[in-house]
């Protein structure tokens, strides 16, 4: 859409897609309308900060009544969304791949998961939770022939750094990476790496942090 | 430790969470010392944000050879790690939670899963990847009995708002939380919301954003 802001920060784009599951969840409610100081506080942050990341996307509402649940929906997802489905595939159908699979499944998301690949050969040429798994041989072959756009890595990360050249070479657009490997990709495919682990050593920090402040 | 920074930001101590693991393998690989541009590259940054990062933590370096591998990672561990290993427990022993689970298993970090909890008669009182599986009203018992810090929500989504009692109640200090509901905890408990969704419908959005700019 030409009147997209460009530019729009990383943190406000992960912002933005949490509100829309918050309003999607009070559509389903029958709310009709929410104040941003009710958005702010089901997402712990101030009312200031939603009302300037939909600013940001140049989303202005009645403040009497607070934002119209329906057309702020239909505005975030004019953002944040393509035009068609995205496809995604999964890379390693063990529990994490799975795991990843079951969740998105009938989550009726604009992203939808249409293959997986795996070696495994019993995995491969099965249907996990309806998604056929593939064997990684095919990868290149089966993301043009069935239009896919972003990957999700869920291998062992011993093996991570083997599907890099596949994913390269078969025109993948975006990345999301969950093995504890940081994969770098050339300029214009989209990655994001996503380590459990780091996260959690994240939280245990700030708990330190907490405890030696003696909160 | 009194010598530790305060106030290090989020980012630097994810940073410093991956730079250990990459240290690590080296480390394993019998490499003695690595420098700043090195790691800079493995993890797709400019060796002045590696500088940055470790000159806040106070870590200064024989420029000549580069970083000490082992010196640099006992470092590092000194920030980040408790002096005492951290008990977790998984809340929700669906795939994610035993994918998470099995993910950590003898990871040797000093984070370790000691308890898992589940509603499921299926899975409680068994032992899911070698954790013992309880029943979820014994909960606030078992974080006592276990030195229980830190809990990682794994299950359902609709259920998430159902176990924020539980958790407040029972002294937990940190919460990594993996559904889909952002939560809300007192002041003093640590909860990083990790909605797999958004990090997919962000790489999505910079998918697009890219296309839209023909790069």
């Amino acid at each position: 859409m030409s009147n997209i802001p460009n530019n729009i920060p990383e943190k406000t784009i992960e912002r933005l897609s949490e509100y829309r599951r918050t309003l999607l969840s009070c559509h389903e409610q029958g709310i009709t309308h929410v104040f941003s100081h009710v958005l702010a506080g089901i997402h712990g942050i101030t009312a200031v900060q939603v009302r300037r990341d939909l600013m940001l996307i140049g989303f202005s509402s009645d403040t009497k009544k607070g934002y119209d649940v329906e057309v702020l929906i239909r505005f975030i997802s004019s953002i944040l969304d393509s035009r068609n489905p995205v496809h995604l595939a999964v890379i390693g159908m063990g529990h994490l791949g799975q795991a990843i699979t079951k969740y998105f499944n009938g989550k009726g998301l604009n992203l939808c998961i249409v293959a997986s690949f795996d070696i495994d050969p019993v995995k491969v040429g099965t249907d996990i939770d309806d998604i056929p798994c593939f064997h990684m041989d095919r990868f290149e072959e089966l993301v043009e022939e069935l239009d896919i756009n972003i990957v999700i890595l869920s291998c062992p990360t011993e093996t991570a750094t083997e599907v890099v050249l596949p994913i390269i070479n078969a025109g993948i657009k975006g990345v999301l990476n969950f093995t504890s490997k940081p994969l770098n990709f050339p300029k214009g495919i989209v990655v994001e790496n996503y380590d459990i682990t780091t996260l959690l050593e994240k939280v245990a920090y700030f708990v330190k942090e907490n405890e030696d402040n003696n909160l």
